[in-house]
């Protein structure tokens, strides 16, 4: 994007947590995404998600993919950002048994149709996974 | 309790479970919440949630109670059971500074209220630790 | 309050159905909360959710108490206006064990956190109705 | 799905309610959606939802998917889940004028979309069973 | 619809507020939707939401689109009438710029995820708005 | 708090937009409340919420409060912030009735319950405000 954004501290070490999340294409699919509607919208992401918060080592990345998967999925109005984060979790460490728990478990928090609308999405990254 | 759900074995791998979780007297609790109202709840409870799914080995204690303090703090409706597994999420094997950057994480999935609320939670559960 | 809400023949309408549902006192405990800081808010209830809908026939008065006692647990944001709803399902002729059996079947749908704070509402609404 | 399910008197007691009120394909159907990716999450589910709390005879049939069909529609996460709930409404009893009604009254406890994407579910399920 | 709503004052004054917000063909189109299933459901919205509603003076309509707006975002429930409301936002006066400023703003109170599907939302609907 | 933050220019330009908000005193507030459980939650807060979002001159900030109001009122999860927003409103312009007026439309968006109790904390508010 602009020549502003690279400029900022912040934004390349988001850039480099997010790419190492969830791999190299990633900033350019929400640049796809969003640059044209919300130009800014996307570094603030980058910047202050991934480059503030994530950056920080007091949380290993498969821990943090696991509560944002954990999270998603209870609140259930995110299911794009939840199928991101389940490959995010897969690329992190996460095995597809530890995620497919953690779905199973919100069940007990947010109810059943939260669980099972997560485990869909689980579903359908793990066979895109499996096509390559 | 009733002799009926001590006689299954779901009720008391469950409560086996909540005691390794939440300690000794957590199923007196809720009893001493529920049982007059609903009886069968702390059965529900003990026997699905601790009994069925907690007992699994798919996922590691901590890893439970980090997933369940993300959801419920994102949710925002269930102030008293975010203590709870706060507090469990310590005696887990969380440390406070895990537990309190799992709250912050919550800014961007959730918003920044959520996390206010789940940190205010924490210093709470904190607070109360450090008394004894 | 003002006498231009009561030339109102939805009003009327609806103050006798909410009186119906919850006793003669509670426009003036409505109108003593909200009147000051917004006069209309209360004709707009009572018009609109007493005078239009709960007037309508096409549901019985204690299936209408049963679905927003069920919406209301699991929302998990309206605590006060649930108890409300348990008083006023208990005057239409739901038994304690029905109320009980819905909030615990919120469970399934909206989470154990929502049917546990859902049942510490029933247990305060039922111990006042004990006292009188 | 598994042996070892079927020998649960749980489990047989629960696939029972859920064929009386969902038909008889119900299990298969949830079987091709979630056994590959999450193979005891069916198990739970009509364990827990159907063989404990659904054969509870402390509330109707027709009552548990009218609370059901309230919650639903109040928590606007769950699309898939509640065409589900307002087929096996139709076939638990409720009419057609019962159902929409409830929807309709979920505008006053949860908002007018919430009630408007429940009806757009109701029309959808009445259209289909229109067809056979 | 019927010759019953016609007649009503609240109906004509929200009908003409709703044609003022969303053009001329937006009754028809909520007819078109929900009068076979529900067919009062469009009289309680327009005569409510619109006629007793909107039709007063203590906020300008562009107020009004805003609130609604951000509300609808931070729910991320009604993506449909979120984008029914953007459009109506654009025809009250709000500029683009403002629009997708405040559904960014979401972010800090309902997390990223609202934001990014808000501002989705508002994409489809200025691409189509440049259409035509 | 740190003298790292305050050598932020991000840290400067949210905390006086912070203070031309909710007042001198609000960062210590917040200092008060969050610092010791979670040092960097207020810096994150302030820098990225006023320091890049509300900074920016594509929306005034009665306009933001407008929307802010509006969005946790929907919400419902976040009172103890309600109150804050509806403080700051006041002060950056908004009128009490528009405050009360734009309470009152959530009941069409996010249901009766979340408008009565968005405008039990205005209540709280004004009658606080009313005091000095």
């Amino acid at each position: 994007m602009s020549d502003k954004r690279d400029a900022s501290e912040r934004f390349r070490r988001g850039r480099e947590a997010l790419q190492a999340i969830m791999g190299e294409g990633q900033i350019d699919r929400l640049d796809a995404a969003y640059a044209e509607v919300a130009p800014d919208i996307v570094e603030f992401l980058v910047s202050f998600a991934f480059g503030d918060l994530y950056a920080r080592p007091a949380l290993k990345p498969r821990d943090r993919q696991l509560a944002t998967i954990a999270a998603l999925t209870a609140l259930g109005t995110a299911q794009p950002q939840l199928r991101s984060h389940i490959k995010a979790g897969l690329a992190a460490g996460l095995t597809r048994e530890e995620i497919v728990e953690v779905l199973m478990q919100m069940a007990v928090y947010a109810g059943f149709p939260a669980a099972l609308n997560g485990l869909a999405a689980a579903k359908e990254v793990f066979a895109e996974a499996a096509k390559g």
